[in-house]
């Protein structure tokens, strides 16, 4: 396998030839504050192994976190309850779209896997429950693995989603007429959109990322955030479930590890070689970023690097 | 990472410690022959990239490939149609179990996958579209790349599958309803039934799916079986899909691409690095080999090595 | 409540404007049989508690019974078996079309109501059970009722639908893996379209189901076929259970028990007053005689004769 | 027939046999208030169609109405709005408790009837588009109905169930999110627990739905609620979809319209006959009241009485 790994000439390549790319796909629209957003714009950041970066386009652009941070609640509540917290969500992929209720009522309440909103909802309420300021917590993680202690929340696009949130609000409501939810629900939605809206760009995601790929030690801090087995976990729970109804199709295409979020973001990443980001606000009909998912099967082909 | 790379060290270890464990599963009840067999039964082989094999245990013993061959078919299918395939089975985890019949009303006959019983169905009638004697053509390549000439189908198990075969009358019947089936569907059972009957030990099987470890090119033959790319693309598959509705528990604490089958076998394999085998009858509830899969969750633990 | 009881004026005009409006219906595509015959017929019988006649159209022209046939076959059942009939079938509508699979698998193969097809092929294996020859016994009591001994069944349809019937298969087959069927599947399912096929016109059908209208017994033959109780109990499940998912319709819009086929015939009666029997073959949406039901709305609102 | 038609000795002769039967079921646990009701009771009333009345047991002792006032919110929503209400909720058995969720997705946020409670809550969003004050129009027609003037809500038990009212939120939220609620949530949940809060007796309830049994028009206020065939059409409704996923099986044993509420009580009545009421508040696991059912099952067998 003689592939290129002149990782900045290749993601430069891809990059021009996605912009002259007719199909951009649209903004999330069922966010108020998301559908504003210009869809023609697209950043691209690579971090290796050796901490060298590679970045094109928009890549210092800020964006919304959305479900990628998912991951990130999953870790600090992993970190804490380890393999007891299978006891409130599952591992499996599900075969629907990211917020359908249906199944819910034949699992009794424990999601299928914490990247679908049921799932995040219940690790929130795990979250509040663990800690007594969580947000506090998941931002003190997430400044100290980017090294970027301005990240924050954005309440204009917590309080958006919030106005529009009516199937969260559901499946909160149905988790906890179903028992797997402890806390009061208005704080728990306060929290779960707070989380949602944090607000970074592509260089911060890829360090953020970092320690995913490290064995569950961040790099810049040195910090062990997970053991070398929760993080090989984690990777495994990305690859499965980590796309929405699409997540074998990114396996296919990319053959990477990843999550994305309704902002047009991605994140993925080869354990041992490299974090990846990219942000381009337009969506497929399943609600990952169009250009985003081309740009990386193109990314991975070109080097030859997947996991498979 | 500084973990054992003693292959034959570690595989005996976790073979005498599971032989002491006292949970085995139970053998196949369904279908009459698979029940008769010995559920005391444990092989494991490990073929590494150099062409190197450790083995212990029952690993001579023959079996029935069960829905192991849906790996095989499938690739057979790719080779010849690549990505028009997928107009007739998708690529998604189904989150139900493999003969559910449910999913494939909504889907209108197209299965999620082709390692669930309907997707296999659907890739078998592509082949005997493709091909005047497939299962001539299915020996074929299982020998040559196995290196043994004498594989081929145990009438006894085939007969004794379609006895019982309820549930796959049932799905091929309800596909062809909805159009995705051309063939005549007694003639498409039959040559079902045979391709899960065909049987081999786990050396045979060891050898026969290091083309996926491979780049798609088997080492023993030399034959080129898939593309480089659609190699890697099979192995995706096998990650999501491969063990019904256990596909996130084995990416989880495996962490390979792998497929299993209803007699106790399993195949999983690290691209570049090894193939693994184990056979053992006695299934869990999800119809995985019981000790197969603690087995490997081992093997991955003590080595270090997984995709992820 | 001053309405018209001049049935034979009423039917004549409700005929007669029917015919002149525009929407048919398409007749049963599916079974090739069916698919030949002009959707441009039809006929009306109504036969009062009397014994008193009125008819209109093309009444005496033949068709076969289809799914109708179920009610009668449940009623022989019923005969032997009384309330443990109700362990192999259950009485609640079921929200799904006739030929639905998904809900067997949750319903671990007890079909929710005998006029599923699920439930029709459960009540035939029943009968196989029961009786020697069950075709000879429907037919007799068939012929007693209806005062015809000509009736019979036609092998031509029969043929037809068992040449297309792939979703008859499926269900049988996903019964008998659930354990709910004892009898060998394809004598099963020769029987059941022996059934369905048995051909007869509005006259013989009104005369047939005169016994329910009249606390079980049939008026012409003077055989008391069910008792009162389990009369009234066979009125209520056609009118839950009648019209596939458009029971609900059926009942909102007409207001009478009733039972219609895809050769597009309709029977339908009011205890104490009158049985009433349409056949047009154009079917709408849901596989209801589009003409049929239109004149039997018209009907019960021109006569104000319903249960309600 | 020669039934008995004496109704207060049949209607003593159930209830004294029904009290000294073993199975009382067990009042509704979800909801606190109702909790700590004695389920050891029973009232029952009849009005006959000539004003008679006859009554035994606890029949003055009150009740929340419950479930069964989605029969009167129904009919104050099909008086203004006639055939043009069933573009927002359909008319078809359901197959599912009366709080399922799943079907919701499936139907794009069109309950299949307005008797489950998503169809409820529909009808609720009607009313306050319809209506500046519903549930003083509401409490007018109950009022005027049952000639009581007294009849009014149970803040404590609307405020217990609102408490507890998770799945109700979760279900008003989903539609909402679907599109077919317009109010905002807060207050179209308060008006539909204020509703289900209504307090009255089986004396009040069995006068109240005597315009069902006359063809719409209220015997006692003389007013017209309902032409007659708007009072049939509810009356069919009652039948196919009055008894949650036990519709078919009230329909089978007892053969009339009617409809449940989780506060134990039952209305049921017999067109141009006959209104009759029960309250036992221990329920059977559909969620009605056993003894309520016993009953009816008794006075229907006894008098002969149904619609089939």
């Amino acid at each position: 396998m003689n592939k290129e790994t002149n990782y900045q000439q290749i993601i430069e390549q891809i990059h021009q030839s996605l912009l002259s790319s007719a199909s951009l796909g649209e903004a999330a629209n069922y966010i108020p504050e998301l559908a504003k957003i210009n869809a023609d714009q697209m950043g691209v950041f690579v971090l290796d192994q050796h901490g060298q970066t590679y970045q094109t386009g928009d890549w210092q652009k800020p964006f919304s976190i959305q479900s990628i941070v998912k991951v990130l609640t999953l870790c600090l509540a992993y970190q804490k309850l380890d393999g007891q917290l299978w006891q409130r969500v599952g591992v499996e992929p599900s075969g629907t779209p990211f917020n359908s209720l249906g199944n819910l009522e034949f699992e009794q309440g424990v999601p299928r896997n914490p990247f679908s909103n049921a799932g995040a909802l219940v690790i929130c309420d795990v979250l509040m429950d663990l800690f007594s300021d969580p947000l506090a917590e998941l931002l003190k993680l997430i400044r100290r693995c980017s090294d970027n202690p301005k990240i924050g929340t954005n309440p204009l696009i917590a309080a958006s989603e919030k106005s529009k949130g009516y199937r969260n609000v559901a499946l909160a409501n149905l988790i906890k007429s179903l028992g797997n939810i402890k806390q009061d629900i208005d704080a728990l939605l306060d929290f779960y959109f707070d989380c949602c809206s944090i607000t970074l760009n592509c260089q911060d995601l890829a360090k953020l990322f970092a320690f995913l790929s490290h064995h569950g030690r961040c790099p810049q801090s040195g910090d062990q955030i997970l053991n070398s087995s929760q993080a090989k976990r984690i990777n495994a729970i990305m690859l499965t479930c980590g796309f929405y109804d699409e997540a074998g199709e990114f396996a296919y295409k990319v053959g990477l590890p990843g999550k994305s979020g309704v902002s047009g973001a991605i994140v993925a990443l080869l354990p041992n070689e490299f974090v990846v980001t990219t942000w381009s606000p337009g969506l497929n009909k399943k609600g990952n970023s169009q250009r985003g998912l081309q740009f990386l099967e193109a990314f991975t082909t070109k080097t030859g690097k997947s996991i498979f």
